[in-house]
């Protein structure tokens, strides 16, 4: 071991905090195409939103104000975890031997551990100020179930979660972290709901899917005025909650002097990617940097390099406004991958507006090498990270070698969204040599993009 | 929710981290008593102890010096995650009405989710420079065996931890974790020792002790020249690594502008305990402040307030040296709580001895008061908190409500050791209705008492 002192993390304090949230709308050549109806295929109008959300974030949904600033009851809330750390992975650099400077913005030190408190606060916040008493929302790898959970428990606000039924059968601490923060939670297909009573008599439906919860924990919010619904990314005004994250990585970034050529973010519905890239994208935008802006998704889930850039159903049902995005259409079932919070058929419009306008890349990572990024990282760093951001350590490794060998300088900032506690059953077969790569089925794919309706907007 | 900007972590720099750590022994009016050789019942020498541990270690066991150098590889892997922060409770705080302020020490920020990583490091570097190449340990929750894995991980040391057989049944993730950080765990009793497949004969052993696991990592460690046995609590030179917390800590208050009334920390070894409050004893006996120091202790394992002050053996075999500690009798096996790391039937020496001596008091709290606290703390401030920590954080909340009612100017400083992410199933026990607290029971204490042994020392 050298003797070089080495600065490993770059802390704000809570009063450098950003207090308003980034819009990247504001600063788009070309506004993102808008959500239709999926009755009328008529652009949604707040009313038509109105049933599921508070207005205050209808309004932010829509919004095309560069700044929305953050309440000071959510400020308050953000200080108990954030300004989260942004590190320097020296011991990671080392092993691999490369002259790359390799930073991770860490948002696994909050309450549900990951990024997913972000968003859950100030929704909590807007129902609980528009008399919303109770939400209702879906889980899958449980983060955001864990999330909303947790902001509900701050502002007395009831909070009921239907959980992927394979996930609340393999989960079960996932489920009794959400219960610990006051929440209930349904298996679904639940038998309290329309929907998921008439779902529960196929039985191919009993495992459950994000799509099936998102039908149930819709249903019951759409018959109770004081209920409503949360949505834990894909949504505009989730992206804008994230966005405090590249808003502190900024800052931080300038802390430590460094300039980043890279940044990686993995994209399952886009939440963590937007939330750290989009502010770098302003700076980018202006012409201040030009760093490459990459999201990483799974091979078994390559929704942005293998979909088509169409609308579709933001649910297998197609209950949801229909939105322009990158989709493997809404009948993709993907292979049963460890990263849950990435296996979504579409990607957040945002996203996929900035993607087909050519401001970023896109690459697909198999789980193998996910987990052997991932692997390394917790014995240098002593981080067990989520399996989702693995797929952006992994292409950050990429990159990092890339740089061994050309020399080209290279500074690489990835967002390493949560850690990995909840999901070491995967860890378990990595390690164990039960962990395949799927061979990518393209006749399914094909299959699957049928589901994509046609639609003249 | 009021406008109040309430500031909720105290945070230093990395420049900021103590570079030494404290010796107690250095500042007490009397030594505490010699540890025995369990054969000759005469003080143990270097000698006895070197097949076991690096004479650096050693050194530092025995060591009068008031404050102890931190090796500079030391302290840069301390920075992954030291200084660890310190929070004001103001959530929790409005929670129970109380004009107490609340301040809690967090160690949950470490690799292994606790504060163990304080000597786990140390260990695991000394014993690099000394030529070992394997480290070998026992672990009861977990926590211990996660954190010297991990520093083996960083030092490229061998690592093989015996996990109590009930704990390896009822705790997979714990193990995962492990092995995540590269380390062999075997389930104790072994058939890899003479100790375990002797003990493995009476079936009442099939599920395990910490006595017959450490039994087992000694058994293998005294066999081979390079390979050496780490201990995670009780002993001087581990206590000693533990004080970083309360040297950050006293510079944090001073952040805060702040000076604890009460310091507040569970006792199962010991080791957290006194590397919070020893630094804090230090200036109570230099007279610059006067908190009232209290050790939270389960009434099922009540070492302190029920135990006698007297020299016993560390393991069940009694192959350890005695120590002169508080003891309920080194057979006495305690009521299977869900505070794994406080299932112990003695206390630190040096913890006993500034007890016997008076300067810090002690009181037993039932686990059900525990997980109250445990969850309305997790409700207020984010943090679903270790079952050990729950213990400080009960009698936290009894003085806050004492100073509710006698409106006393009460300033709590506890230390939250570390986080119950993998603890996750007493939570559920208790919010399912189905935990229970101990009747506890006389006879099999004064029955256990009586294995301590007399020694004319």
């Amino acid at each position: 071991m050298d003797n070089t002192v080495r600065r490993h993390k770059y802390l704000l304090t809570e009063d450098q905090m950003p207090t308003t949230w980034y819009n990247l709308v504001a600063n788009l050549p070309t506004p993102p195409p808008p959500p239709l109806h999926p009755g009328t295929r008529q652009p949604v109008g707040p009313q038509d939103l109105a049933p599921l959300f508070p207005m205050a974030l209808i309004e932010q949904e829509v919004s095309t104000q560069r700044y929305i600033d953050i309440p000071g009851g959510v400020l308050d809330v953000y200080r108990l975890w954030r300004p989260s750390p942004l590190y320097r992975a020296h011991n990671l650099e080392r092993a691999l031997g490369t002259p790359a400077r390799i930073y991770y913005k860490y948002e696994g030190v909050s309450p549900a551990g990951s990024h997913k408190t972000n968003t859950s606060v100030p929704q909590a916040w807007y129902n609980k100020l528009e008399g919303t008493t109770r939400l209702t929302t879906e889980t899958g790898a449980g983060q955001w179930g864990t999330a909303l959970s947790f902001a509900c428990a701050l502002y007395d606000l009831e909070c009921e979660v239907w959980q992927v039924g394979a996930s609340y059968d393999s989960k079960p601490y996932r489920r009794l972290m959400i219960e610990t923060f006051g929440a209930k939670v349904h298996r679904s297909p639940s038998a309290l709901t329309a929907v998921g009573r008439k779902l529960a008599e196929d039985p191919k439906n009993l495992s459950g899917s994000l799509g099936i919860a998102i039908s149930e924990a819709v249903e019951v919010a759409a018959q109770d005025e004081k209920t409503r619904y949360a949505l834990g990314s894909v949504l505009n005004h989730v992206l804008l909650h994230q966005t405090i994250i590249g808003e502190e990585a900024l800052l931080q970034m300038a802390m430590a002097g460094d300039t980043p050529t890279h940044l990686i973010g993995c994209t399952g519905g886009g939440s963590n990617f937007a939330g750290l890239s989009f502010p770098f994208l302003r700076e980018k935008l202006a012409g201040r940097i030009s760093p490459r802006i990459i999201a990483a998704e799974p091979v078994s889930c390559p929704t942005l390099t293998r979909g088509v850039y169409a609308y579709d159903y933001g649910d297998t049902a197609g209950m949801t406004p229909l939105m322009k995005m990158h989709t493997l259409g809404h009948d993709f079932i993907p292979a049963p991958i460890h990263s849950g919070g990435l296996r979504y058929h579409g990607m957040a419009p945002l996203i996929s507006h900035v993607y087909a306008e050519g401001m970023m890349e896109a690459l697909a990572v198999p789980q193998t090498e996910c987990f052997a990024a991932a692997t390394l990282f917790a014995r240098t760093e002593g981080i067990v990270p989520a399996p989702e951001p693995t797929h952006a350590l992994a292409l950050a490794i990429r990159e990092a070698m890339k740089a061994r060998d050309t020399g080209e300088e290279t500074v690489i900032l990835t967002a390493l969204c949560g850690h990995g506690h909840f999901d070491l059953a995967a860890y378990d077969a990595y390690l164990g040599g039960r962990m395949v790569d799927e061979n990518f089925d393209d006749a399914r794919l094909n299959e699957s993009l049928r589901s994509v309706p046609t639609v003249d907007a």
